[in-house]
């Protein structure tokens, strides 16, 4: 059943008659971040994810200039099922497109990022829904470098009463393919986020009751930050908002 | 203290004044197995791993010709730091040596492997230590192939009074960077392994009293005979029972 909604759902975004976010839109799908680079750099971002498990949880990665995926989503085109890519040159962003069969090329490699998204339906349901939704902060933590790609850790972050912190905290360490428990808890400034309101995205400024706590995940949308400032050739991503749905259930990567 | 002491066994082990195993002679500190790989074959190898998390869990990839740990033990050697190493040409163990310096080119990449040793001290603590010692076997559970990489997941065997079996797969579901908890549980058949006497490496077979239940962790043995299976020119890895002192303990590695 939701396995088929999976389908249905990508069915629906690579006919062109979805064309909206997926946040929130899947159920319990494991949502996934998407990063398609060339097989020259895919090592150096291999090596990178490795050192970084935290932010970039690897979902999958396909064999070079296969468009086809084999696990999260086994047939899946990874070309046209996701509802919008962003295309960046040297680090800028060019174009944004709903099919990228004209960029990838016999080398290209896709990686697919475990999304917090995914334990967002778990924290709901145990009463630990964020009081001001969710925003997204670069912080002045350093990832370990590997190759071209380096700098700093993204995070999202989730406001809660004192009295949920804990039950967030051990909701979330069941999914650690999927960014796992909290990097942080309490005073932003600490992780070098001075002003809360100069959030990333196109998200407004959270707004949060008095007393509640802010805690911090780790963000695959650090990979991709990274893969920016190293101002390659070509990369291609997911567009915030749009990710891909894969048949995976929330519940098939906690406690792996 | 316990940071100075796994120094101390690693400053032994390269002045060949520890020649030993090191198998429960290292306290909580975090062993690792060890592979040493072509830069041209780290790909394939990086893929394998993160295809097959709970057999392969890395814990650090050296950069290519760098012999020096940044991570799990900075300024460690990794090519006289483990007691005894294995030499394999196209899949044929040629040699055993405690130092590699003179296979160690400029584009050798060392891998190191989370070890279920890890988790002994804290099962033991709990009460749950095997009461057959630990022995490993072959599976037919087919891992996820990358490249040049294929083959069955081995696995490592404990068993236990029917009732710490639980108490055993919560306490090592904690260390999800070192195998986490057990693949399977009970009849050993399932998994291809017809026959309990039929155990790799250089162990007696077990005897199990009656009642126990067998219990198997993935085993980061699966990598080495993978690399082996794929008979590759060269390829070093640690001897068995000579695994890498790294500086961590097994608490570092909990709920990560």
């Amino acid at each position: 059943m939701n396995d088929k909604s999976a389908k249905r759902i990508r069915a629906k975004i690579k006919s062109g008659e979805w064309e909206g976010t997926t946040v929130g839109r899947a159920g319990r799908h494991v949502q996934a971040g998407f990063v398609a680079l060339p097989k020259a750099l895919a090592y150096d971002f291999l090596v990178f994810c490795q050192r970084n498990p935290k932010p970039c949880p690897l979902l999958e990665v396909t064999d070079p200039g296969c468009p086809t995926l084999k696990r999260v989503a086994p047939g899946a085109d990874v070309r046209d099922e996701i509802g919008r890519y962003s295309i960046w040159r040297r680090g800028e962003l060019v174009e944004e497109t709903s099919d990228i069969k004209e960029h990838w090329g016999d080398d290209t490699v896709g990686f697919l990022l475990g999304s917090s998204l995914t334990f967002s339906t778990a924290l709901e349901e145990a009463g630990c829904a964020s009081s001001s939704g969710i925003s997204l902060y670069e912080t002045d933590i350093a990832c370990v470098p590997a190759g071209v790609f380096a700098g700093p850790m993204v995070v999202t972050m989730r406001t809660l009463p004192p009295d949920q912190v804990a039950r967030a905290t051990l909701v979330t360490n069941r999914f650690h393919a999927t960014h796992g428990a909290p990097i942080h808890v309490g005073e932003p400034a600490v992780i070098g986020i001075t002003d809360l309101s100069d959030n990333l995205g196109d998200f407004p400024p959270p707004l949060i009751p008095s007393g509640h706590v802010p805690v911090f995940w780790s963000c695959s949308v650090t990979a991709e930050a990274v893969a920016k400032a190293a101002r390659i050739d070509l990369m291609i991503t997911h567009s915030s908002g749009h990710g891909f749905v894969t048949d995976l259930l929330d519940c098939d990567l906690a406690e792996r």
